[in-house]
């Protein structure tokens, strides 16, 4: 097989462009941040169900596919979390090669963090929605109790309580989640995408 | 937006199956083991390009794209050795449920590592190719000269010299590429494959 290999020239690797001709879109990062709470994941889901019924390659990953599976093990030390942050990036960076709009729900509270994802990939193929929404509103909805856990000393670092949150500068999209219905939101997002990508 | 939220039922998430409906085919991985120039990635490559003109969702995860990325700072010791084909195995669960075929290509000569990849998607999901060619022959093309440097002790633990190769007992498929062509085997796999997950 070695003689013959050549013969077959590299070129014919598949590459991004020809993904993109074959999904009818470019690929691209959706990077949620905000607060736990903010919405992000309902958010994430939302507009992934649009898009897909729109004919678009899509995937999310959230904490439900990555905490314990491509993450397991990690732990809360800042170390920890931010190699979490960094192999989350590096694994949407190739569903980003392979043709995917990939939507990422997480906390992601670090400016630098997020920049490094941001680097990942290429101009235009990072779109960070800010999920802003103020702290009261989360620790108010407070879906998952963390927020109660987090006064009561019981989990600490917890972002928002005694672990900062470093809102981005210059999102591509700020989505005010306590001011917007989902469908709204969904909407903003769904037409700043479909332009973009399209 | 808390209110609104629940008016979107939670089984509007986008599932495996939504996916393989858009993709027209089913995901899977396609696991290839085998030597250090056995024909791994050339194969993989070929396939790909194959499956891709055919208008099915690919994706390569070889060294080239998860080496520096991804798994950056692993070294070769025993342990990181396993937590690199973990990592890669938790990867390609994640495209098997973004409804993708997934090629990996690596050595990965120990068999309980790969069965902890099989055990991470269903049934049908997992097809592993043997490239079964014998350690002369990939010694003989030595394409990246890693052979010679093993041999002169530069490079120690090196599968086949120094550290074992544990031949798949049940692959789905076995390629000798010593005895096909390029293109014989290729034609093979895409056969299996577009059956097997269309």
């Amino acid at each position: 097989m070695s003689e013959r290999l050549h013969i077959i020239p590299h070129d014919h690797k598949v590459k991004k462009a020809d993904r993109a001709v074959l999904h009818g879109h470019r690929p691209a990062i959706v990077w949620f941040t905000g607060l736990s709470g903010s919405g992000k994941s309902t958010l994430a889901s939302a507009l992934e169900y649009r898009l897909h019924r729109a004919g678009l390659r899509t995937y999310i990953l959230d904490g439900d596919n990555i905490r314990d599976g491509l993450n397991k093990g990690l732990t809360f030390s800042d170390a920890d979390r931010q190699e979490n942050i960094r192999r989350i990036s590096e694994v949407a960076r190739l569903f980003v090669d392979a043709g995917t709009i990939v939507l990422t729900a997480f906390i992601s509270p670090f400016k630098k963090d997020r920049e490094v994802a941001r680097k990942l990939v290429g101009a235009g193929e990072f779109i960070e929605v800010f999920v802003d929404c103020p702290l009261e509103v989360c620790e108010q909805r407070d879906v998952k109790g963390l927020y109660k856990k987090a006064r009561k000393g019981e989990i600490t670092r917890f972002t928002g309580i005694d672990s900062p949150f470093e809102a981005p500068e210059d999102p591509e999209i700020t989505i005010p989640t306590h001011l917007l219905t989902l469908e709204g939101a969904v909407d903003r997002l769904f037409s700043y995408i479909s332009k973009e990508l399209s």
